[in-house]
């Protein structure tokens, strides 16, 4: 597959981006090829510094930047020639087959939806994290941050989004699903949140277990955590900040270590038609690294396509409007 | 002052309850008295297996008890003799300054509400949930699950109800109040915090200063964190989660022994026209009598007092209607 990798994005661009990139190459095989998007004499550059022969890659010229606090629709607009227009003009042409980057969040968002769309039925596409469970293995957290605001209907989708992704990707089968609330029966919590229950509740496109609290996050009980994106967002950063705490005092073990965002390097933005990556704005070489290998993980799982035979089957389906829509 | 306690509540009643009652009154003097509010009989054989003079306390008896799980309107009501039913009654006589248990939550609320009244003017009354901050002090958040759903003025008021919890009891002057948010800027995050942001911008009821998020928790930047009781149950539960598997590994210090709810013991019930504080159902003898002490200081400090003073300023004030409503 060819992967196109945004050089200019994040805050420690080039130098963090092209590191990422080196590494992510070396482990990289057959016809897998990362596509450099970026100013090309400044790639070069980088490239000549680390005596890392040029041919490895394909390079793309753009030679503008859409910054990390500019508006994404016009940056988008009226910079045609930033890394990230060019990105997905060449994810829409075909002539990569995923895009990912650590740079302006919204401008990813909304280029992905406005270049590739949204899957036919997708509300809402939505972003996700990694929750280390004790025992081993992962959970799903969605959305976080993408919909700060979100409808029972948006929260189901979510439960889908998330089991495809725990599926196809981290080899989880029949994700069990749950909605993260503040108490576990099921009148319990904001009305958003029982309203997202009786819609999940004996639904047929995914393992609905019920409502789950941020006390289960670490255990074996759930592998998909459905929350709107506000929650999510807070969530995340709560245990960001939480980890970071915990390095700073040698606080590490193997464990607490899968806190670590780097691990992971970057989200799928879920629910449209292609294989896009966004990663953390303050992603390190190791980051970009495997914000680069997880595209491809995500491209060859197949994962829009998934998505799409599950709304092929969802629109004929059992949902039924949210009653606080 | 009398201080109303509830043995028959909590998920270790009686045991843990009456040794934190025990331990509780060894730290108090003067004229300072435990009321202990709950099966007579079994309060006898418990200080007498602890070989404690029953002198040292005033006892009620009370011998019914309202069960976690039991509905909280229908249970005061078909429960007179409660422990919960008989603590609000003394409370509303007089008899006892300030109540406390840590047994079902939302009797405990239902009834302050019930039987003391919320402040004239307050939309919500709130709990609060304590935040370590890495270099000494702590955050106040605000609200902890008490209002899963709320509108902008509630979350306005909040700010207003933590800052007084915050100067009264834990001494911060003019204490810093943060919008529990997911970005920075004004524009950012949900409706809900885009709204209450327009409220608490520029106010003279505390000193607000903008939106923080939940990476800013242990800084010393934000003295109180205002959020919807969904948010802060979530976030809260999801710190005593990390808190758990960190003292599994032993990854305690002196700052992060200060994630133990324990030290803490409860929340007062901010915005009624008393002294009401609920405790963690897992309560132990610690969390117990840290509970009961706190609530003596709470009630020194005249929270309720400075809330209808604030009240009745604000009332004149410059609350305007938030536009979501």
């Amino acid at each position: 597959m060819n992967i196109g990798f945004d050089v200019m994005g994040g805050d420690h661009a080039p130098k963090a981006t092209m590191g990422g990139a080196i590494l992510a190459q070396k482990e990289l095989s057959g016809p897998d090829r990362i596509v450099l998007i970026g100013d090309e004499e400044l790639i070069h550059k980088h490239l000549e510094a680390e005596s890392v022969d040029s041919e490895l890659f394909d390079i793309v010229h753009s030679p503008d930047v859409i910054g990390m606090g500019e508006s994404p629709t016009r940056a988008l607009t009226k910079k045609p020639a930033s890394s990230i227009s060019v990105g997905f003009k060449m994810l829409k042409t075909g002539e990569i087959d995923g895009f990912c980057s650590a740079g302006n969040t919204g401008a990813m968002l909304v280029g992905s939806i406005y270049s590739m769309n949204a899957v036919q039925g997708i509300i809402r596409p939505a972003t996700t994290s990694i929750i280390p469970k004790e025992g081993g293995g992962v959970g799903v957290l969605i959305d976080v941050g993408t919909n700060p605001d979100t409808k029972a209907d948006v929260l189901y989708q979510f439960g889908l989004l998330g089991s495809i992704y725990a599926k196809y990707v981290y080899g989880i089968n029949t994700p069990r699903v749950g909605l993260l609330n503040i108490g576990t029966e099921e009148d319990k919590g904001s009305v958003l949140c029982q309203s997202a229950f009786r819609l999940m509740k004996d639904n047929s496109d995914f393992h609905f277990i019920g409502n789950v609290e941020s006390r289960d996050f670490f255990k074996d009980r759930v592998d998909v955590f459905v929350c709107d994106g506000f929650t999510g967002n807070i969530v995340l950063k709560n245990m960001e900040a939480m980890f970071r705490l915990m390095v700073k005092r040698g606080f590490i073990d193997d464990f607490f270590a899968r806190f670590n965002y780097e691990r992971y390097g970057g989200t799928p933005i879920l629910g449209i038609n292609s294989t896009v990556l966004i990663g953390h704005g303050i992603s390190n070489d190791v980051a970009i690294k495997n914000m680069i290998l997880h595209t491809k993980s995500v491209f060859k799982a197949g994962i829009s396509d998934h998505i799409r035979i599950a709304m092929d089957q969802y629109s004929k389906g059992r949902i039924f409007p949210s009653e606080d829509d």
